[in-house]
């Protein structure tokens, strides 16, 4: 079974605190993928780590910048949340490797990402787990835009032929009106008012954006909170499970 | 002018050492590459940083390791020698942009390399300048086995069109018996003699395996002592000049 795990970077650190990993929570989402038997690729956001040093130089995944002070800054942030994550994998006994998505990506002057997946796909194959994280990429008449962890998720699913994607992140779900979680999404059309309709801007963190992407994926994919990691990763399908026309 | 430049583990650290980079030397590569106006992809070997830790796991360019606590040791030496460069040329305003082969690049059970390299491309459209390092590379079958700086510089150089290569080691060019820098090599015959002849083991380090791919390039190359990277920056042939079948 291959699985696509996105641990979502509020998840994983202090969102309000610049660079600071939320150490029980990583320790926790580590432990859960030390117990998994899955091939797994995961892919992490980038949290305190990223988004401010983003947002301080105004580069968004439509906006890149030319400042390599600025490159510097939220990719060297990125390596180093990598790091802890690889880090408290490793000390697990997970054989975890980074991934960093600005050696490898690149956009065109539309934006399309081009993100080549052999290493992946080798590193997999070779029993080992790619840890890729939310980064900087290289892009075509922009200089260096952000590149989203959810957009590398919806890349590699199909790249690996994913069984199961989960998207964890700090909600137990998609949530309707009343605030309880939605239990599955074929379409779009279903969810739309609850999710504020489609922002195509919200690339990066957003709900909405997160299912229209999945929505379009082959394989299932879970979205749920930290304390349901556990059980998603032993098979279960907690929170909302989003099957799109993609799937059989 | 679009170059690529390598400069030897060995020149830019203490080679007897661990992980100790020579900061005179550096310092006077960077300033070197400051004063270049051409569009620059810099590549750099391990010194110090890499040899210790790969012969310590014994990992070479044809035998892997499954072992991720040796991958953690070498990419992660690696990565902090190219932080050094990276750094090192940023100080001096040099637009650069760290690239780690490791997670880009893959070799196949033959041991064939595949390096994406539209994110190198992108990154010089963009005026950055990429700087790539020897690393590992996941291999399938072996797991993940040394990816050598001249490796590198040979995908690399027809991937960006270069218009000339650069290979700074620590001599003054190719050595014929009676210790004189031999001026061009057309032919790796001509120089097989004095370069020990063909070695197909020694694909890191050594000058005859440098030699035979060089020769397979379209772009001419330089190869020349620390002395001579000013000049040749500036455009001029100093040491051995190859000059393959492959060029006009």
């Amino acid at each position: 079974m291959t699985v696509v795990l996105k641990l979502g970077g509020s998840v994983i650190t202090e969102k309000g605190e610049p660079e600071t990993v939320d150490d029980d929570a990583l320790a926790a989402a580590a432990d859960a993928v030390a117990a998994s038997d899955d091939d797994l690729v995961v892919v992490h956001g980038g949290g305190s780590f990223g988004h401010h040093h983003a947002a301080q130089f105004g580069v968004s995944t439509t906006d890149g910048t030319h400042d390599v002070a600025g490159v510097r800054a939220i990719h060297g942030a990125m390596k180093r949340l990598n790091g802890a994550v690889v880090a408290a994998l490793t000390d697990r006994g997970v054989p975890a490797v980074p991934v960093h998505p600005l050696s490898a990506a690149s956009r065109d002057a539309d934006g399309s990402l081009d993100l080549p997946t052999d290493q992946v796909r080798t590193l997999l194959a070779e029993e080992f787990v790619p840890v890729l994280h939310g980064d900087l990429v290289a892009h075509r008449g922009e200089g260096a835009s952000v590149l989203s962890g959810d957009e590398l998720v919806v890349a590699l699913a199909p790249a690996v032929d994913a069984d199961r994607v989960g998207v964890c992140s700090t909600v137990p779900g998609v949530l309707d009106d009343d605030g309880a979680v939605v239990d599955r999404i074929d379409s779009f059309g279903e969810v739309a008012s609850v999710l504020g309709g489609s922002d195509a801007t919200d690339v990066s963190g957003g709900m909405a954006g997160k299912i229209r992407a999945l929505l379009a994926l082959d394989s299932p994919a879970s979205v749920f909170g930290p304390d349901a990691l556990d059980g998603f990763l032993a098979g279960a399908t907690p929170g909302t499970t989003v099957v799109g026309e993609g799937h059989e």
